[in-house]
């Protein structure tokens, strides 16, 4: 029964390499979390139906994997459901979990389930694959992983404050530059207060999230087709066409907005979160963007997204301030600000920019060659002592050919080589090979184990 | 559309102390898997039921949790099909998916697929959750860890030894006294034929697996249920009641198994192993156990399995000898061995003994109470100093009543509070409260890292 083995497609393996480096993003980004106090939670792969359906629109009903119930799965499906195939209702029957859709939802279930235990403020992060049966294509998968860490029981803007210096941390530590650009759904009310179409502010957002891409002509040709008046297109277009500073532009928007009382909460909240981001000295570009939306109707104050300024992709980092996530659960009035790192896309630019420091690439730090029983013996003693200061070592477990020996440390990137035949053995010492110069040196066991401890 | 959330039986949510504690074993054996030089790799959460099905028993297919293929689940299901209510029939044409049920297939599958991009020997590790519809009950989840380690592609003996040793490494590390127990497959073959019952090694070997819960006296009952001849059985009793080292143990076996050339290869192996072990300068208690069978279907060669001396538990540890891993998927005689680490177990262990190391209930260091506005700038300031030099921090959100804010560090087992209120502000201090000792310093910014930073 021999078969080709693959797996189903928009899902990944990674082999040791790739894993090394997913791996160093992962370590960098949590490491970055723990400084700030976030702390880590993991939830099942696996929720009820009823906690993921109706949470991500219609599409995403249809998005996300069903779980076949175990055993008899037409258990209460009658024939008439079977005759009718009417696909949702029997899925309703048969399955009654799903794989996760996104940190999220999970996330909010989590903090309704365990509300007594929780102190708040709540500042967890989690790093985990999520699911999703969208139509596979490059750079989209079926499983990926999403690394959230968001602040729920605190309305203070210095937890916006501290995701934006956490994303500077980040990507400092990735040497990778970005641009940070911010807005405030409050700020995108007021626009449409102003320009008197409050009633279609989803419209307005929608099109003007799309201005780096199709530019204003098309913007405003979209406006029109929602309906949009030639008069508030016009009052629009000065926003649209803010420059400057976030100092000015700030200043642009308080005299723009002055009429709204939201839109001035915004601009408000806007320019505490830059001055202090400002203030605590980051050298990070954080750029005030009135065109950033974001899934508007998730967010209710500040929007944060975060670009690669060296590589064309989308946005690699996003989040935002929500104000009743866990209504849904029957919770609500909570209110909560997070952020997301795409790792994925982060680890499609570093990839492209090559940024992943040497230390990735190894394995281990020496191989011992096996020259046979009586020498493998002695390799162990010195691999075992090696290992237990901490140094990453193997000894090639059959005493094969030197050239396959040596073509194994080669492939796996092995920084050094160690010999041990009927000499060493004599001498009691090891023949030590840089394998990038080709030096060679005849060490004792302890200096060996000095000269690779770094 | 309130609902009381939940998560499906037999999952779990990990709260972050629960992680941290994980994260302790988790981070341990990866430690010792690289020392080793294994290398990680991943393999999707979903494979393909063609890969999962036939690989674990009928039992097995029945708790593998499948996955609804997405869009019309129904095409290709006819209504004869549906009238039969044929549940495997139907659930092959309805899904094509499902949930990993435990590592090693996906491994093999992996070994398989990239073959002429593996270097050989090829040692991995791969530390992901897998997943089964069991019946769940206390200690058995539907979702849980497996922490594995292999090497394919060598016959040696060093490998087993390896092995040996890491576990041996991994334990020391957590603190957890075990024994490790070893037998081989090739023995258990050469007992069968010694006592006259080749064909009966499956129920003789069943039988004796269970010695240590039933004692002789039942296993006997048993062996004489399916069969055993008196004679037979009375054979089999010196090697059951076999006592004294394992040097001891190897010669008796020697003598017994003299007539059976497979017998003989095993006591050889078994010999190999444990005086390899033993000459590296392990003190751990390695012990011949011939009743020793774990999954005899499987193995091949050597078969191990680790317990806890100090915690009644089922083994925490296993693994062994396997020489066809792949065949089933059409690359015969690809040797390998490894071992499965039983993480949810050894938690259970360490959560009993209460081993963790104080760091592990650690959070963050220190928490900067606020006091408002202007002190929470300055405090901010330092919190990001002290993040730039590794220290984690963090600043409560919110200018909350000194006794919340208080109550906050305790709940999180903050060891250090700092405040920085109108005195120190004009003073250019911080005043550092130790939770332990109670005692409080007065601190220049400079010195406050410093003492932090360790």
């Amino acid at each position: 029964m021999a078969q080709k083995p693959s797996i189903p497609k928009g899902t990944r393996d990674f082999s040791p390499q790739e894993m090394s480096r997913r791996n160093y993003i992962f370590d960098t980004i949590k490491q970055v979390f723990r400084l700030y106090g976030y702390r880590q939670i993991e939830t099942p792969a696996m929720e009820n139906l009823s906690t993921l359906m109706g949470k991500y629109g219609e599409e995403g009903d249809k998005l996300l994997f069903k779980i076949l119930n175990s055993g008899d799965f037409l258990k209460g499906v009658d024939d008439a459901d079977i005759a009718d195939r009417n696909l949702v209702k029997l899925t309703n029957k048969m399955c009654e979990k799903g794989l996760r859709y996104d940190l999220t939802v999970p996330f909010a279930r989590f903090v309704v389930q365990y509300r007594g235990q929780l102190q708040m403020p709540f500042k967890r992060y989690q790093i985990q694959p999520v699911w999703r049966a969208d139509r596979p294509q490059k750079g989209r998968y079926r499983e990926f992983y999403q690394c959230d860490a968001d602040v729920v029981g605190s309305d203070s803007l210095l937890n916006e404050i501290e995701l934006l210096s956490m994303i500077d941390m980040v990507f400092k530590r990735l040497r990778v530059r970005v641009a940070i650009k911010v807005n405030n759904r409050k700020v995108l009310t007021g626009i449409a207060e102003m320009i008197g179409e409050a009633d279609k502010i989803v419209d307005i957002t929608v099109a003007i999230d799309k201005i780096d891409k199709i530019g204003i002509d098309n913007v405003n040709e979209e406006l029109r087709s929602k309906g949009l008046t030639e008069e508030a297109i016009e009052k629009l277009r000065p926003l649209l066409e803010m420059k400057g500073s976030n100092a000015e532009k700030l200043d642009t928007l308080a005299g723009l907005l002055a009429g709204s009382e939201t839109g001035m909460k915004g601009v408000e909240e806007l320019r505490t979160v830059i001055d202090g981001i400002d203030s605590l000295g980051h050298d990070c570009e954080v750029e005030l963007d009135v065109s950033l939306a974001r899934g508007l109707n998730y967010y209710t104050g500040t929007i944060i997204e975060v670009k690669a300024l060296d590589v064309q992709i989308g946005s690699i980092t996003g989040g935002g301030r929500y104000d009743n996530l866990t209504g849904v659960f029957g919770m609500p009035g909570l209110s909560g600000v997070g952020i997301s790192f795409g790792a994925d896309r982060i680890y499609d630019v570093l990839n492209q920019l090559e940024l992943y420091p040497e230390s990735v690439s190894q394995s281990v730090k020496v191989l011992f060659v096996n020259f046979g029983d009586k020498e493998a013996v002695e390799s162990m003693r010195i691999v075992k002592l090696l290992r237990e200061q901490g140094v990453s070592a193997e000894l090639y477990p059959d005493a094969a050919k030197m050239k396959k020996q040596m073509g194994y440390a080669d492939s796996e990137g092995i920084p050094y080589v160690a010999l041990i035949g009927e000499s060493e053995l004599e001498s009691g010492t090891v023949n030590l090979k840089d394998m990038v110069s080709g030096t060679q040196e005849q060490l004792t066991p302890e200096a060996l184990v000095a000269r690779l401890k770094d």
